[in-house]
């Protein structure tokens, strides 16, 4: 089956931090050792991967010296060229450090907003440095426990303040960013400030640089309240904002799990991929997700190849539900309609409202309308079960 | 406590389905009899409230002739009049018909998408007959089970094309809506399209008229996924988009409650309330709920005067908070930071940048800005039971 | 692929309410005509069912005479007869008529308690009448959103003393009932007393008979909770308390939706079927759900096909991972160990407790044990979605 | 308010884990140095608690040597002895070692199955060496992200072997200890066996010594599964198995958050302290909780006080509630009935049964039973808000 097989062109990328990520949670210790970039840009390149993305603290430690920093940086460029792999995009750790713990940009200490501002750039600039061209921004730890502590109108406010500084800032280095704001309900914090990715494309509107803001959604995130990802997802590309995608898997409202792609919700997961093919999405598909706390290092590779090749098995039955007579046939039947009526009312003048308010259309008669979505979704999960 | 009287300037409403509503349930028969438009009226203005909200068919049944209609609606307006009761907003009935069994202006059909621009635009005229300012839009059919059926990105973009045209014709009728859009993440479908408020406001920033579309938040649809309202509001109300609120209660991610504003998520809804006092907003305070199916007509109307009197005491309580010298002096402490850091990045320029690149932040010494939160948040409880 | 074509010995079973479900929603009117009792028989015996279920006043109407009753009951028993079909199960509705508008069982009214309990006991002669061996109670209104008004624990008591009084009514007539209690956490009552299985199997064993007393696990019901159905019904089986299943599906935390079977939740089910398969559960599967309210009559038909269809794919997939050569070897190797100390720890002594306390077990030794689970679940999602 | 200030018969106790928390959380590191086990007792002392808990490894390192112990031991007996303080409760960390990455008592692997016998009858013995009576079992590895790996029967057949041996031990020690099991539903692993406190009702009863094992629930961990958690103690009260119990708080499904008790869920946990209150419960008022990451240690004891307040607030409001003459008039008509059907129905006999079948009983009257809940949840509200 050859299509299962990873392809550079398939675009798909994987975060140090995905794959390097040790084991620990909540309630215990890591199971695992680090694994190096290096060997990570190996190992994701022979899986058939063609990109890795990183936070700055994930390549260079927050107290790595200058002549540490040149070091690292360069043998994973090395790495890099020499793995035919790229960085498709970069962004911050502003969650981890203590000096975060209320807050980086929303933090109400004006110093922390100023660190962060800081930290930012200088990541931008390691970014830069490796080619990266999408800055993804996952603000972990703006949010709250305690509204009485912070006014959530400040907030936002200083959020627009600290992404139209860094947005000019891109623009002043030439780095030719876009930016991608990730959103996530709850976790760390009690509740993040823009808890969904709806939240964002509306805030976006009022940034100064709207146009090179976008956002990544995570299937997890969204899932974490309860929401239909594949609509997510449409609304986003629809808008033109889809600027890149955190591709795992997650069990409903609760922690935040990063599952192995297509391991729980496949069905929405199938149509997520559907409609990231169809629908002209160029951008990386990356997995933001890690392998079970009880792997090993040989089962963090299994966990990286299962993700990609439910991608792939998704995609090949987008292929099949397009060129499925039955499913083709029984869609025709659902969309067709008294061709009299058929016309959009696209544009409005008066002439045309008043010929709808005057049409005679029988509500009775409209709701006879067979609609046979039962028979569909069956032939659906006849496909996605292999039995048809 | 004369605060716990509610006024006129109080702005508090209520919809005829809320008040009116007989305690049907998925699983079970009506428990209450329809109480007429015009004692609602009645009752509505001795209890305090300033207005009364309705969708077209809660006034004027669905297969009314005309001369039926002019009757119920005059004797309507007389209610209005006799009672000092005002229509500060109208919405449409595209929930309840068999004909919009798979949407309204995102069914698959442009026969339903047809009938639903007619039905609304009625329905405009109705509510702007009455006086009616503000017009909700609440899609509660425009969502599916099977995504299989309908492209989420045509569904997104009939939806637009609906209210653009809707747009127009009010603004060619001089009725002088602003259009408020009610999102909600699922129930009566098993997904609703635009889930949460953000993704509206992400969505009317696509429309043609996008300034006269704002956002009318419902507390239990955001708590269905879990959101804190307060952040919700912060945000729409920031963005100069919080054109209404539908205020409930709401316990979690279940089936929608509609319970009376204040009897559950106390904390988070006095948050709510002291934004909307202290932020300037000024419109309706509507309460879309009903009483427990158990309730006669009595109980019906204790519902009413509970939802408003948790709003006053709510609304007494954020007064006491500003007034309250602990509170402001733990607010003080918490916000006090070292004056040679305290401007503002506002503004970015090169040098700006570099300068804050540059700045000596040590992550250590930010780690240990005490914050009380603990304590803060207790003497919120302490308020709120109140012990202070 | 004959294995998909349900067979008497599959032993599908459905209620007259849910293929009779008219469609009607808290949103909105039925879509749907009602279906004859007789025509419900017929349909599902020429579909392949084995059995049918019902409330009392899904055959027979509340408020029909002796005489209509008999008519009925009789005509049921000719299409059971003629159709070849069976009543494994029968049940009360305690929930739609406004006299259980606070509880049946637990009703705060002791003549509500009294007149619930005369209707179960018409119910179940109704029941025997046809044959039915296993009873479910679902207490629809067995809870409160006022906890105030009814003390927890009067209400569990209460309930206790309605199941004790009706096993021995069960016995003294002779009907050889077993009693399969269904639990759900919300909806329609703000919360219900018995939230999941779990409780109900604690519940159990504090009745005068818990013997002829098990559970009914419903799918959705406990994933409205968030929880894994899979482990929920090992447990009641383990247990020996499985008395009844009632299949459907659900997405997560949300109003209760009884999604066709297998539609939503395809990987937790299928572990739900294979343990059912492999476990010697020997009662019926019955169907508790309803096709989506746009579907008309012949989608009705479609849902059912649908839901036997989708067990049988999981039912013959399991065969399958049995037989998986792969599956099976990585399986031996995750539950091989150290021979020397396999012997499970199965009684107590004291010398047993003193070996186990002195034994030299190296936890980093322990924690190196390799546990290939990313792997194997990838060969099962390999196995569900028909790629091996 | 001296009914605010905590006395030793209120008996509240902490956790050395819950004071101690050192602000570690799944995307940050700690912010909080450790606080020794005996400053921990000075400070809960001074507080007004009762008592500590602990698990094996907050006192002992798990790399102890038995000196090492012994000096840890004998400096904390002298703690307790000096500062008046008692160890109600220990129990065992079955979960941070990675040797726990995959279960415990429930490890496929029977090496770790015996090393986590081994572990507790230690951790028994030095909980019993402090005088503790009650014994905790949370299972936080007790569970599966992979149902192919595991089968759920399985894993509750070797839970049940660690008890029926560990109640053995116990007896055979003399330490007459009782047992309290503690459910979660998930985190740390994606689903936990024993999801719900209903969930060890039921499995209590399997038990060789099922009179020595109660539960011990967790406010937040059954409302991550959005029930009742009044409900639920209400359960296990009146079943006689409430052993011990863990407060703290919760904003609904969503990760683990152990925030302070009172601090969220007010009305909920105001009928919990008055169930606890009024219904006998004797046992200790444990809060299983930490404080916000963003807090320094002076902030840890802030939230310790807190949470014994808000106990304390609500006891009081409880006492008011009995005396509430408004609230006890509305119950006293709430629970008013024809008296000539007060009878309770305790008591089957074939006459009785066909007595009640035969009772004249209009369900249309029944429905009119006046039931004034939203009256007497509105007088909660105020009673809780202090504005009555």
């Amino acid at each position: 089956m050859d299509y299962l097989q990873p392809k550079k062109e398939d675009k798909f990328s994987f975060g140090l931090w995905t794959v390097g990520n040790p084991g620990r949670d909540p309630f215990g210790e890591p199971t695992r050792l680090p694994i190096s970039p290096v060997q990570i840009v190996k190992r994701l390149s022979e899986l058939g991967a063609y990109g890795v993305n990183f936070h700055d603290n994930d390549l260079v430690p927050i107290d790595a010296t200058a002549a540490e920093q040149d070091k690292i940086v360069r043998e994973f460029k090395q790495a890099l060229n020499d793995y035919g792999i790229v960085v498709p995009m970069a962004t911050t750790n502003l969650f981890s450090d203590p000096a975060f713990k209320d807050g980086a940009f929303t933090s109400n200490d004006p110093r922390v907003r100023l660190y962060a501002l800081q930290k930012t750039m200088r990541a931008m600039d390691l970014g830069a440095e490796v080619g990266a061209k999408i800055y993804v921004f996952w603000g972990g730890r703006e949010g709250a426990e305690v509204d009485a502590a912070k006014d959530a109108c400040d907030a936002i406010k200083w959020f627009r303040e600290a992404l139209d500084f860094l947005c000019e800032y891109s623009l002043s280095q030439g780095y030719g960013y876009r930016f991608a704001l990730e959103a996530k309900p709850n976790e760390p914090r009690g509740d993040i400030y823009f808890p969904s990715t709806g939240a964002y494309l509306g805030f976006i509107e009022t940034l100064e640089h709207a146009d090179m803001v976008g956002v990544n959604p995570e299937v997890g995130h969204e899932q974490m309240a309860g929401l239909n990802f594949y609509h997510v997802v449409a609304q986003a590309l629809e808008a033109g904002k889809l600027f890149h995608i955190d591709l795992n898997d997650q069990k409903g409202p609760r922690f935040d799990q990063d599952l192995r792609f297509g391991s729980e919700g496949i069905k929405n997961l199938f149509f997520l991929v559907k409609l990231l093919e169809e629908k002209g999405y160029e951008g990386p598909r990356h997995f933001d997700a890690h392998a079970y706390r009880s792997e090993d290092e040989e089962g963090v590779w299994d966990f990286a190849a299962g993700c990609m090749r439910n991608y792939l098995i998704f995609k090949e039955k987008a292929r099949r539900f397009r060129e499925d007579k039955d499913i083709q046939s029984l869609l025709a039947e659902i969309h067709a309609t008294d061709p009299s009526f058929s016309a959009e009312p696209i544009k409005f003048t008066k002439e045309r409202a008043q010929q709808i308010k005057n049409l005679n259309l029988d509500r009775i008669e409209l709701a006879k309308k067979k609609l046979p979505y039962e028979k569909l979704d069956q032939l659906v999960i006849d496909l996605l079960l292999g039995v048809r």
